[in-house]
């Protein structure tokens, strides 16, 4: 087996994790004079911005989630594989596998995301959908189809809680994820049980801010919550979830939601697979790291993205976005590319390193988008741009970014099919039935 | 809640089973006077013989299974529900569920097609692969890809049976999966798992039988044989399985082949469900119709597909193929429709009826495709077609027969994809990695 636990004559660049920050970085080495390995703990990488459409049967979870080992194909010097860290011996430059391998590194890149974060609200984790893996939003979908499915057939006091959907969490996921259980009851439920008067089902959005997308502009937010009560989406602003049951959610305003979906988007914290490196973490548990993205005493050892407790020019901490892992990514593949070539003796890699200066985030905007063909569009500069042109932006955005010609023609193809006939069709669920 | 225990004023059909023989009745009953309720196990209707092509990693489970409410949508007299039969209650004419409800019927038509029969052989069920369902297909390749990733980091010894896969069965079924795990360990794996040397891995297809296909021509059977070991597939012949392990398999000939990956295809038996109502089987636990495809004594419950143990006009008993149940459940579709014709004092509704005369099944031809560009295509009159040929017919019919305008061109945009580069994108496990 050639990814050996002992330094080899190349440079070794390990990243943790094959999420937007671990792939732009690997990508990002293409041509550096190094050896890079991508570990994650799942065999795919999983596109998180379209996660919402999983759930709420626009995609399927094949069109957003992508094998890692076949991104790297057309990457000679990288290669993907699976398996979970369970430690870092920091001295002898190794990241311990739970499978019990060992992998050496010269440079280590930890981009291992972020998770659910349940602020200690009870009841979340046990009986809460989380939206953070094809998995959360495969799981979601099965468990929204059936409980319309059992309503059908249930008495009229049950299927309350059946046809109510509760999303808690009022940024750019949430709002995606209400306009998409809207649409997903209004024009398809509508006609699958004909028995259901859907008009009697709800979508709930709770957010505990006074305006929905709070790190949007305020007009961005009215418009975002005018669009979002045209489609039948009850928002409750200034309003938490404190308790989750098994049947209902209680609200910090006392009421209580009788529901047997909650939906948590409240909140993300860093990857708790941290802790246990006794790296310096800051709030959320995000680590702290310079200017470089480095840790404090380790130029060997880098961390990016929504693990990453990284500053802006203005001394605020970055969003946990796709856009700070990405460019997160692709600055430290820069400054490792020059480190390896100052490890040689090239004396212009380190004037290079010296100029590539700390890390710079570019701000190039924010998306949010709301049913079939409305999205809120923020720029660094100029007006915001809303409704159908905000939605084209989006569209043409998330096309591009998507990996694979296959994967692109794919969702392309769903989205005309979805858009012209309103239809989704990704209500199968497959772990039904008797074994066969 | 419309679907009532007791008669209503308009006569109902109910169907058993959403599968093609369910489905072809249902859609075939559109002009009856009738209202009719599919009711299946699942909540989706599963294109089978493209199962392979999942298990295989060419096409996702969303391509090939489709919601069958959806499918309903632009019938006004039909609708589906998900349930799972537990009883029939005769003289009361109604079928009980097993959550509790009871649905009436006027006419009966079971289809619930048939599930993998291990014909007494230890450990298949236990050890071994089916592939009747989505679940199964994606369990098989879930399994497959998690065998060569862990093989990566494996000792040489216990590589071996992750990387061998034995298929048992020489039908058409046996013959497409051997040769998907072919392509895809050939095309696809080898560039996966850079340290994997896949000319080691092995795909054996074992059949009871002195030929593949038996139930094709002699020749064609030897055309499939020399394909499968052109491409690498060691076929087994006058073998059988006669028991599995978790680490092996042992043949009849005494050889025991070390594999983690025992797929059984080597039979099918009727749905069991049949056992607990009653009725008159024979061979395979295939109930005993007439020759209008109806019970003995109850000119109101039919059987069809699979699970019946349909008559040729040779005497002989029809195969347990797709074609077989979709001209079944046209045929009694068409038998019923005048029946509630003739149930309404129409005159020429008996004429009709007596014009049908019995079930007689038009046997248009077989097809078995392997790998990407070769299938054998049997008609009823002229030489079979082999080859390059044989397989643009296979595609373009199995194109029409797919359902669903977006899930036709979805696969469409695969195949030309997978065709095109040799990638097989669908090798996403997404049921690992910790909780998110």
């Amino acid at each position: 087996m050639s990814i050996s636990p002992d330094k080899k004559s190349k440079d070794r660049v390990v990243i943790l994790g094959a999420g937007f920050g671990g792939l732009a970085a690997a990508q990002k080495l293409k041509s550096a004079d190094v050896e890079v390995v991508v570990i994650d703990q799942r065999n795919h990488h999983t596109f998180q911005p379209l996660l919402y459409q999983v759930a709420s049967a626009g995609l399927d979870v094949g069109d957003v989630c992508y094998a890692t080992r076949g991104i790297f194909h057309d990457q000679p010097n990288a290669r993907a594989m699976q398996g979970r860290m369970i430690g870092l011996d920091i001295p002898q430059k190794r990241v311990e596998l739970a499978n019990g391998a060992a992998v050496h590194y010269d440079f280590l890149v930890l981009a291992l995301g972020a998770v659910t974060a349940d602020y200690g609200v009870p009841g979340v984790a046990k009986y809460g959908f989380g939206l953070k893996s094809g998995a959360d939003a495969q799981r979601l979908r099965s468990h929204i189809v059936a409980q319309f499915e059992i309503a059908e057939s249930s008495p009229t006091k049950e299927r309350v809680a059946q046809t109510t959907i509760v999303v808690a969490g009022g940024g750019p996921t949430g709002v995606e994820m209400a306009g998409g259980f809207s649409e997903l009851i209004d024009h398809v439920f509508r006609y699958d049980y004909p028995d259901i008067d859907v008009d009697q089902a709800r979508v709930i959005l709770v957010e505990g801010a006074d305006r929905l997308l709070p790190s949007f502009r305020p007009r961005q937010s009215r418009k975002a919550q005018r669009k979002l009560e045209r489609m039948g989406v009850e928002v409750l602003l200034s309003t938490q979830v404190s308790a989750v049951t098994g049947g209902g959610v209680v609200l910090d305003s006392g009421e209580e939601i009788e529901t047997n979906t909650l939906v948590w988007a409240a909140g993300v914290k860093a990857n708790p697979l941290l802790d246990s490196l006794g790296f310096a973490t800051g709030r959320g548990g995000r680590a702290v790291v310079d200017e470089f993205l480095q840790v404090e005493g380790h130029d060997d050892i880098y961390i990016i993205g929504d693990l990453a407790a990284t500053q802006l020019g203005d001394g605020s901490l970055a969003p946990q976005v796709a856009p700070v892992a990405i460019q997160g990514g692709q600055y430290v593949a820069a400054r490792i590319k020059q480190q390896v070539l100052a490890g040689k003796q090239d004396r212009s890699a380190s004037k290079k390193l010296a100029k590539l200066g700390a890390f710079a985030y570019k701000d190039k905007g924010s998306m949010a988008t709301i049913g079939r063909n409305f999205a809120v569009v923020e720029l660094p500069i100029g007006p915001a741009i809303t409704g159908f042109i905000g939605w084209l932006a989006w569209l043409l955005l998330h096309l591009v970014m998507l990996m694979g010609f296959r994967n692109r023609i794919r969702v392309l193809i769903t989205w005309a099919h979805n858009y012209l006939t309103y239809d989704r069709g990704n209500r199968v669920v497959i772990d039904s039935g008797e074994p066969s």
